[in-house]
């Protein structure tokens, strides 16, 4: 008997997750809501782009966690032995990167940062440093049209280095007080295995990859010349930065006897480098080529792969592509919606329709389901929260069009639903348009759980099978593999995969009848989408409320 | 002593006034909601394009409300007596269209056809007969170009002839049945001055004006042939239609000794020919060139008059240019948005945001006149029910776009009213361009009495003070100036207007700041209404959103 240990650092709350090597089946598991800040994030009332968190709730979130899930653990089956815990792996989300001092630590933890917003782990979430991206973008797109190549075209917002430039424009006496900048993927292994000393720290290649716009093309990150032409303070980190990073089967160290001691584990038991939260959740959701892993949560994260025999596939607006990033030797490409639970949880709580029995999300639901695609006469962009691909521009918002005086928060609710099924289907194109296809998609996070009528919505538009992940936890048994083959207990990862992840066994088939309707609306969607998100695009959209109310009218009850 | 008495036929009821001719001070009033259907609205489920009204209300409701306000004016004023009444006055809604006998009873009394939608009187907001409208339009194009150019260049579902023609097709019955067609505001004033047999009733100008396509220039209603090529049977009706019609300087007759015993009136007196609400409301507000009428309610009738000295002014969207048709010796212009309180009601009656307290008019207003010109980030199109000016066109919807995930209520609410000052804008600017100036706007109905922040964002978007009829019953009250003016009270309309109307001492004036926001909102508006509005306007929308933000950015608190 061999068990591993996932850690997943999610958005509000980080979880441990103890698993048995030998099927995945989960012994025990533990969460910690972070303590500070708003459902653990902190915010500036004055700028609603500001997203932190503090790195001192990781901390704390680990020790707790782990605690907790052992002893649960021993309570469920007195037979288990924390000693058999053979390894751990850790997903975060990303790109989160905290500024650091020499010796690896947060400044968070220095007394004179603590309280500064600028000095904590700035969140994936986090948009204030737009204009940073788009600077980023045009120097890039004048002097090193490469670096764009592999993140689709446009630097984000929500990534690296458009944040310590926004640091460094908007906080400067933070930006000179840190060292270095280390991903929180980075740094919670470096932390377990006692190499958060910048010098010797591993950082991993899906954080790296092309959110800090590393590639062994151009021999690792960003050049100094580059980074000192954004600013000459920046040309200084890079020194700080490494020339080599590493994929999840390599090990980010041993854990350290204090660590070992705090925890309950054997020291010196293998960590596994880091991983993004959507990369790992794809490993435990059974990725491979052919099939898709969308983690639909308040975002949406949609990662394929490809075998790596081939070139390195560069798609236009595919975020990421990067060699070993989800899984060794397979191209990982990466793409995403900004928001997808959060459109639905903005009209449940910020519009809150009827109030909050009828308001919210089970009765929005319960009526929206009875309706018929098309019969509403709405059209939504899903565009709230910007548009992460294939646009990659956080400065687009939502859109609602054909509201009549009749329009019912359910019509709404279910428009808003379709409108995150288009977006999906954008890039599922997207991809194959470039010869990366999907044959079926398989979904995890809570949605997929928790509401059937998405699911068969997104079946309908997408024209593909939906599948439901096994794992409740996808992110943390994502995170567990990487433990168990770090611990030896897989030669790789295929086949780990293959005897520790499954799909549930209620499979969403398109409906023939309703994918009619949804290609039709499809087809408007691309209409709005490239009208307001595609500078040059003139679309003529006078036809596209009447198409919506022709619609409404050929499918109403 | 003298008096009059204004009957005013409104969508949901009929109020009657009793004004001193002396200088318009209300003596008394008596309002009857009429009795049928969904707030006097007979409706269909399965089409929300229907609106019908019953014709026994009209009755019902004439006799309730006139003596009773009769009562009340003896009560306030013992030294009243219904004797020194001098003249009726009638308005109602329009184009509200009933099918009558040969002796022109409508045929909703007749046993047959009391419960038959078809047979009611078609109340102006019905939109069943969209394709009628653009099968009138297309064959006007191709063969009575000018029928088009006195009404905007497309003739409205909304309008009698695009009606009628829809009964011919859904209800044939009902067609075949009725003898002709006659608007409610002629066949109240004919039922009164029992002049109601199709071979002696008289129309007024303001009905057949270009909702009928009624004009001298081409010596009355539309030709048979014309009609005859919509259908032969439509040709038909062309005999039932007389080549005079009447401006409200005319009487309909006197008042019969059986109603005048029914209502306690002196028999005899004078009933003035009727009108819509629109034009007397704007009578009662002062109308006069220079001074827009813009009537609040559900929708918006928005008038202005030009004298008749020059040709006829044609304004392409402009619905209605008649000699007559508000004041005589005036061309009268009429314009209007087909959804102004409907579209605030939507919000607050389908969406409700935050239940019944939170959601309400009063609560949202009171958070909304609270935010800034452009900090919402929102932009919405007034378009939930149609467009009415200046694009004609009843299958638009509704847009909103803008949207992040703290998107909140009143800040919808906000950009709801300001979209239908952008709507308001855009009227006054049509009719600029072509000569016909507005240098200030007097409003009426209930909503610019009621909402301060909408009075401040009408002056503030259009750049006009905005002005409040004196009167709250400004149609009752123009229709009671008609009636005394009938009765021999005054030479004209213009004394008449002088001695009985006048202003609120409220002024709202815009205000600098709010305006330069508003012009670049407004910017945006023009946008989006060319880019869905208008066939073959290719629009670069792709900045929209941007400067939304960029608004929003410079304007958050």
């Amino acid at each position: 008997m061999s068990y591993a240990i996932g850690l997943d650092y999610g958005t509000n709350s980080v979880r441990a997750l103890l698993v048995d090597t030998a099927d995945g089946s989960e012994l025990a598991t533990a969460v910690y809501d972070y303590e500070h800040g708003e459902n653990g994030i902190l915010l500036d009332g004055s700028n609603h782009n500001l997203a932190r968190q503090s790195p001192a709730d990781y901390l704390t979130g680990l020790e707790r966690t782990v605690r907790q899930c052992l002893d649960s653990a021993v309570r469920a089956d007195p037979g288990f032995d924390p000693k058999q815990v053979i390894g751990l792996g850790v997903d975060t989300t990303g790109s989160t990167p905290i500024p650091v001092d020499q010796q690896g630590r947060p400044l968070a933890f220095h007394p004179k940062y603590q309280d500064h917003l600028a000095a904590q782990a700035w969140l994936w979430k986090d948009h204030t440093a737009h204009a940073e991206a788009a600077e980023i973008t045009e120097l890039a797109r004048r002097r090193r049209p490469e670096y764009l190549n592999v993140c689709g075209g446009t630097y984000s917002s929500e990534w690296f280095f458009s944040k310590i430039l926004h640091c460094l424009r908007s906080a400067p006496e933070v930006f000179e007080a840190a060292h270095t900048w280390v991903e929180h993927a980075d740094w919670l292994p470096a932390v377990l295995t006692g190499t958060e000393n910048p010098q010797v720290l591993r950082r991993n290649r899906c954080a790296a990859g092309h959110k800090a716009m590393f590639s062994d093309q151009w021999g690792g990150y960003p050049d100094r010349e580059f980074l000192t032409q954004l600013d000459a303070r920046l040309g200084n980190l890079s020194g700080t930065l490494p020339k080599q990073t590493f994929a999840i089967d390599e090990p980010a160290g041993g854990l350290t006897e204090m660590w070992a001691d705090k925890l309950g584990l054997p020291a010196g038991i293998p960590v596994a480098m880091g991983a993004f939260d959507a990369h790992l959740g794809a490993v435990g959701s059974g990725i491979a080529p052919g099939v898709m892993v969308k983690i639909l949560g308040t975002s949406s994260c949609d990662l394929v792969v490809r075998d790596n025999h081939g070139s390195q596939p560069e798609i236009p607006g595919i975020c990421g592509v990067v060699d070993g990033s989800v899984l060794p030797g397979h191209y990982g490409l990466e793409a995403g919606q900004s928001a997808v639970g959060d459109i639905f949880n903005w009209l449940v709580n910020y519009i809150q329709p009827g109030g909050p029995q009828s308001g919210g999300h089970a009765a929005l639901t319960a009526k929206a389901e009875k309706l018929k695609p098309g019969q509403s006469g709405l059209l939504a962009l899903d565009w709230n929260n910007g548009n992460r691909t294939v646009l990659v521009d956080q400065r687009l918002t939502g859109l609602l069009v054909g509201q009549t005086l009749h329009t019912r928060p359910e019509e709404i609710y279910r428009a808003l639903v379709e409108a995150t099924a288009f977006g999906a289907l954008t890039i599922v194109n997207r991809f194959e348009e470039y010869g990366v296809a999907t044959e079926k998609i398989v979904s995890c996070g809570g949605i997929s759980d928790k509401n059937e009528m998405l699911m068969q919505i997104y079946a309908d538009v997408t024209g593909r099978e939906m599948l439901v992940s096994k794992s409740a936890q996808t992110c943390a048994l994502g995170a567990a593999i990487a433990g168990a083959v770090a611990g030896g207990a897989f030669p790789d990862f295929h086949v780990a995969q293959q005897a520790m992840t499954g799909y549930k066994s209620k499979v969403f088939r398109p409906i023939t009848a309703n994918q009619g309707v949804y290609r039709r609306l499809f087809a408007l969607y691309q209409q709005l989408h490239d009208a307001f998100g595609i500078a040059g695009a003139d679309e003529n959209l006078s036809q596209v409320m009447k198409e919506l109310l022709k619609i409404k009218d050929e499918n109403r009850g």
